[in-house]
C-alpha cells in the first residue's frame, strides 16, 4: 500500500493507531486508518459412491496439483452459500446435505478455512472442470494423488476423511496449521 | 475507495474482471484489483459459577449496550489466540478450557461470528473493564439485561446458552442471521 485510497496522499505511516495495540497504515494528511483481517476459505468435500471429489488446479498457486473445490468467501454471502458457489465454479457440482466437517486457522497466511463435508446432488451428480480447474475427478482412498495435492490443509482433510470412512463415524474438527505442522485441538461428533 | 493504494490514480473503475462474476473496483492506469472478503469476529461466552460475563460497551456501534468479549479477528492469529485476546482486551479476564459454541454468517454485514464456550480462569477469576467497557460483570438468566443486549447474534448465543445450562449438554450451533432473523442448519452435539 503506497497511497491512501481516500484522499490519495503518498504520506502513509505505519504506526499504532491511538487506542489500539498493533501497528496499521495510516494516512498522515487524512488520518485514515488501514485495516487487515484473515481471510476465510470455505469448500465441499463433495462424496459420491465411497468417492471424494477433487479439482486439478488451472491457476496458482500450485497450479498443476489437486485440491478439493474452495476459495474465498465474499461478502454478503453465508458460510454454505460461499461453499457451493465455489464447488460449482471450480466442479460444475451441484452437492446437498452440507455438513461442517473442518474448521482450521491456518495463521502463518492470515486464513481461517472451513471445510463442509456434502454429497453430490443425487438427481444430477454430474461435474466438470471449471474455468479455474484443469480436471475434475472421483477419487477413492487409493486412487487419490497424495503426492500430488495442493495444501496442507487439503491432505489432512482427506487423511481424516478417509480414517472416518473406516468407522461411517464423521466428526467435525478444530485445529490448526503452523509451518505445516498441524494441531487438532477438539474432535465434535 | 478513490484512489488507487498502489499507483495512486484517481482512474478507479467498478466492473467485473476477466475470469472473475462479480464487481470490483479495478484500476485503469496500473491494473490493480481490489478484493473486499468478509471479516471474521470471535470471542469467548466466559462462563463462572452458573453465570456469563458480559461488558457494557464504551465504544460504537451500541455505546451503552451489553455484549459478550469479542472482536475482529487479526492477522497472523489462530481463531483461539484472537477469542483470548479480545477477552483480556474487553473483561481484563483470562480464560480456559475454550470449545467451539457457535459459527454465525451474517451475510448482511459481511461477517462471521465464531464463538467458545470458555471458563474463567480458576487461578485467578478476576475481571475489570477494558478500555472498550464501561463495565464489566457476571450475570446468571435471570439478572442479564436482555433488553439492552448490544446485538443480535448476542440474544441468540445467550438464550441457547441458558437453555443448554438446564439440559447439562453444550452443542455446537451452525446457523445465519438474515434481518435479524436467527436460523440455525445444524446443532453438532
Amino acid at each position: 500500500m503506497k497511497y491512501c485510497s481516500e484522499c490519495g496522499s503518498d504520506q502513509l505511516l505505519i504506526q499504532i493507531p491511538e487506542g489500539d495495540n498493533r501497528p496499521r497504515h495510516i494516512c498522515a494528511n487524512c488520518g485514515m486508518i488501514y485495516y487487515q483481517n484473515p481471510k476465510v476459505i470455505t469448500g465441499c468435500l463433495v462424496q459420491h459412491q465411497g468417492k471424494v471429489l477433487l479439482c486439478q488446479r488451472a491457476i496458482e498457486p500450485r497450479y498443476g496439483l489437486w485440491t478439493i473445490p474452495a476459495g474465498f468467501m465474499e461478502n454478503q454471502e453465508t458460510l454454505q452459500q460461499a461453499a457451493m458457489r465455489e464447488t460449482w465454479e471450480e466442479a460444475q457440482a451441484k452437492v446437498t446435505a452440507l455438513r461442517l466437517y473442518a474448521l482450521f486457522s491456518i495463521p502463518y497466511i492470515s486464513q481461517v478455512y472451513v471445510m463442509f463435508l456434502a454429497q453430490l446432488s443425487p438427481e444430477n451428480p454430474t461435474f466438470a472442470a471449471g474455468t479455474e480447474s484443469l480436471a475434475v475427478d472421483l477419487f477413492d482412498e487409493n486412487s487419490i494423488p497424495w503426492e500430488k495435492l495442493a495444501f496442507t490443509v487439503i491432505k489432512t482433510t482427506l487423511t481424516h476423511y478417509f480414517q472416518d470412512q473406516k468407522t461411517g463415524q464423521f466428526p467435525m474438527r478444530i485445529g490448526e496449521i503452523v509451518d505445516s505442522t498441524v494441531s487438532i485441538s477438539a474432535v465434535i461428533a
